[in-house]
């Protein structure tokens, strides 16, 4: 059986932190790493505050260069140095904004005594992991911007019982997993006989955005969808302006993308609770609930 | 009556958060306005969490350049920009470092829509407010540091009573403030005779350093004195090593200045309680006290 997927909302405030949110940063934990989706200010204490260890984050993804989003990697790199890390740490953003991290890095001069790997990444596959792939695909917002799809390999499920009565063992796994089938004795066993394919799991991540086709394609049949809802449908043509989303159309693109549930977030400090956000969102797709920070939700 | 001075421990953690505290920041609020020491990540919600408003923050004094301790201003500097405001922002750092902070103003294009103005600090009068003044004095750490001593200028208390009998009224208060004595009819009124000088209120910061004799003398029968205890004594070598202080070691200072009251803080992460450090500064000072986040100190 695979490990639950844990999301652990550590910032869900946009722009400007609250007494209640901090700055955007979301946590996928997975097979005991952790990636994180943005990074703002505050994020390594956020870690701290849900029992998350720093040095478990293996990778970084950030949207865009504004600070909100990014701010955090100051700080983050700086504990990790602090406590001896060895392990590379790989950021991830959109190529071209390399340059603008790089002060945050090196601003004092700090001691950063492992490496920081900066990739710039464009629409496609962003990293290969052990079980899963993140793919980046592009967003609509005032800088060069992208969502991220954490993407887990399909699988293949054996029917233990089965098996054991076929007398498949040890080795043959993989065998008939890798040939479709194998020989045992006289008979041929084929994959398909004694297993059967698991889906891997899918969680969107959208921020800043406007709606876009690209981000309700992607998210076909996803077990999650993280977007942005900054403004309420009143604000629309501030959303418009500032090239945001409301929740009703981060709700649509769900919809349209036919999201299994959607998690709104990056709600403007303006909100000082999300139901307005939440109840516009459902009207449009009922399987949508608005973050908080220290939310959990597992797959 | 003069206001109250409030002094607000925003951060209390030295060089990497806790799920308690904060990284460094101290404010001093005085009449009307705010006064931040240090500006560690995170510090701008600090201020939210304590119902301190960013925008009251008229000036930050920075005491050097390591990231647990200047970080906070890149966040704090783009939210006063969203939030409109216009007032310029004074940031005091040591002379010497002022293009370590630029990368952190600069590094993704934001628009500022005010003036942020960078003052390097040499030892003597850094600012001076409407009735007070900010001094510098230099520490002792890796890299170039002051503290800050923040002076209430001192001032003239007049027997309300006594003036009405004479008959001292409007502009008759300031002239004789100025000149020590004026003449109403006949009479020659000296200003001793119907006023008492009261002393202004001193608190002291100082953080990352060494114990040092400066940082004694200038604490002279200060009101508070805040020093970084980063160790107990157990640590010494530590202290030594990495140029910080054991709480003894901050209450000796504190000893030696006659300050009144002494305040550590900026405690090593791996302190979850600081009772061994409290218990260590009281042996030396009885006067000592442990911040903690959130913790309000008026005067």
């Amino acid at each position: 059986m695979p490990l639950p997927i844990k999301i652990v909302f550590l910032g869900t405030s946009g722009s400007a932190p609250t007494k209640e949110r901090n700055l955007p940063s979301v946590a996928i934990e997975y097979e005991g790493r952790v990636y994180l989706f943005d990074c703002g200010e505050g994020t390594q204490r956020q870690l701290l505050m849900n029992s998350i260890s720093p040095q478990k984050v293996k990778a970084v993804f950030i949207t865009h260069m504004h600070g909100d989003h990014v701010i955090g990697i100051a700080g983050l790199i700086r504990t990790l140095a602090l406590n001896k890390r060895t392990e590379p740490l790989e950021i991830f953003l959109p190529a071209g904004e390399e340059k603008k991290l790089m002060p945050l890095i090196t601003f004092d001069k700090a001691v950063i005594g492992y490496e920081i790997i900066i990739k710039g990444v464009k629409s496609g596959v962003a990293m290969k992991g052990k079980g899963f792939s993140v793919r980046a695909f592009k967003l609509k917002h005032s800088v060069p911007t992208y969502g991220y799809c954490f993407q887990e390999n399909d699988r293949v499920r054996f029917d233990s019982k089965k098996c054991k009565e076929l007398g498949i063992e040890g080795g043959m796994y993989s065998e008939l997993e890798r040939k479709g089938r194998i020989r045992i004795g006289r008979k041929i066993i084929s994959l398909g006989s004694v297993a059967k394919e698991s889906k891997g799991r899918r969680i969107i991540y959208a921020a800043d955005t406007r709606p876009t086709n690209a981000t309700s394609k992607i998210s076909k049949g996803a077990d999650l969808m993280i977007h942005e809802a900054t403004y309420a449908e009143e604000f629309q043509k501030l959303a418009l302006q500032r090239m945001h989303s409301t929740s009703a159309e981060a709700a649509r693109v769900a919809k349209n993308g036919m999201a299994k549930r959607l998690i709104i977030f990056h709600m403007s400090a303006r909100y000082k609770s999300p139901s307005v956000l939440l109840a516009e969102a459902r009207k449009v797709f009922k399987n949508s609930e608005a973050a908080y920070d220290g939310m959990v939700i597992t797959l």
